[in-house]
C-alpha cells in the first residue's frame, strides 16, 4: 500500500492550513485506499480571529493542525522521504507565514528549515510532491532553480513572483491541476480563487489521483 | 434555489464541530448547487489542546466556527426557519458540550436556548433536519417527545440514553444514514465510529442528498 505524507500549517485559512483543502486531501486519499500520515512544524502561530480579523494570543502550529488531524499528527522533524511515496502540502495563509515567509518576502522568502529539508528530500528521491493553493509558491522557492512548473491559478502578481524563483507559472482553472511530469510536481489553485467547496474538492481529487498514480 | 442552514459548534472534534464532518457537509451541499449559510452560538468555548488533551485558555464558539466557514458565519440568534428549507447539525464534541450539555447530563441535558428554538422552529415548519455523529442526541433531547427515530451508529450506552428521551434509536453503518420520513429527520453516525474520511463523506453525502430532496 502506498504511503503519502501531508504537511499542515495550522487550522484556518487566515493563519494556518485551509480547512476545506486539508479535508479534501484526506477524503481523496482515503477514497484511494492509500496509507497516509500528517505532519506539521512545532512552532508559534500568530493567531488571527477568523470572525473580525483581529490578532489574538499566539497558538502552536502543531497543536492547531492536530484539530484537522484528530490528534494523529507528528512533528515534521520526524518526516523522511525514505518512509513515504509522496508528500502533499495543502494551502491556506499558514503555508505562506508558517512554512515560509512568502507573504512578507515573496520569491526571496526564508523557508522553515525542516520544510525545506522535506521538499528537497522528496525531490531528490524522485518521490512526487503535491501542492495546493499558495503552497506551490513555497515549493517554487525551494525547487525553482530546477525550473519546475507550478500553478496558483490566474493571480498575476503571485504568478510573476513565482517566475522570479526560476519556476514557470502556468494558469489553471479552480477545478483542474497542472502536472510537471519531469519534476514529479502536481499543483492545483483551490482557494486562490473565490471558489466553492465542490470545485476545490474536484481540483484536489484530480491532484491526488495523479499523485498516487505517479508515486 | 433551495436554502440550507448549517449550525457549527466550534472547530475541532474535542471541543467543537468535527472538522471532516463539517467540510463533508459543505462539499456535499456545494455539489448539489444549493444555497447555504452557516451559524453558531456566540459563547465561551472550553478549549482542549488536540495534541495533548490539556485544557487551554477559553476561546469563542462563533469565532472558532468561523475558521471552518472562512469568516462567512452569523450568530445563531439570526437563524430562522422561515428563511431556510432545511438545517444540518454536524457533530463533534462541541454538539454535546456547547450546543447542549449532553456529555455531562445525557438525556436530561440542558440545550442552548437558541439551538432549542431553531430545532423546534424547523420541526414545526416541517422543514427537514439533518444531524451527524453525536448531534442526533441533541435533536433527540428536543424532539424525543414526538417519538422521532435517529441513529448514532451502534454505541450501546449512547443509544440507550437516546431512547430515554422518548426517541427511538436505530443502528446504522458508518457510510449509511437513517431517514425518519414522518418527522423529516435524517441522521448519520460518521465519527461515532473509528471511521475513515471517505466513509464519513459517503454517509454525509447520502444524508445531504436526502435532505435536499426532502426540503
Amino acid at each position: 500500500m502506498k504511503k503519502i505524507a501531508i504537511v499542515l500549517s495550522g487550522c484556518g485559512f487566515k493563519d494556518g492550513a485551509e480547512i476545506t483543502e486539508s479535508v479534501s486531501t484526506l477524503i481523496a486519499l482515503s477514497q484511494k485506499a492509500v496509507d497516509y500520515k500528517m505532519y506539521a512544524p512545532d512552532m508559534e502561530l500568530k493567531t488571527t480571529n477568523h470572525l473580525n480579523g483581529e490578532r489574538e494570543a499566539p497558538r502552536n502550529v502543531l497543536a492547531e493542525s492536530a484539530r484537522i488531524a484528530r490528534g494523529q499528527i507528528e512533528n515534521i522533524e520526524k518526516l523522511f522521504a525514505k518512509d513515504f511515496d509522496a508528500v502533499v502540502f495543502p494551502g491556506g495563509f499558514g503555508a505562506a507565514v508558517n512554512l515560509c515567509n512568502w507573504a512578507e518576502k515573496g520569491h526571496k522568502c526564508d523557508v522553515h528549515p525542516e520544510v525545506e529539508r522535506v521538499i528537497k528530500e522528496f525531490y531528490q528521491a524522485s518521490n512526487p510532491i503535491g501542492a495546493i493553493c499558495i503552497a506551490p509558491a513555497l515549493v517554487a522557492r525551494v525547487l525553482g532553480c530546477h525550473g519546475v512548473t507550478v500553478t496558483i491559478g490566474n493571480e498575476k502578481d503571485t504568478a510573476r513572483e513565482i517566475n522570479l524563483t526560476g519556476a514557470i507559472h502556468e494558469e489553471c482553472a479552480v477545478d483542474d491541476y497542472i502536472t510537471d511530469r519531469g519534476h514529479k510536481l502536481i499543483t492545483t489553485p483551490a482557494y486562490m480563487y473565490d471558489a466553492k467547496p465542490a470545485e476545490v474538492f474536484k481540483g484536489i481529487s484530480g491532484l491526488i489521483n495523479e499523485l498516487v498514480e505517479m508515486a
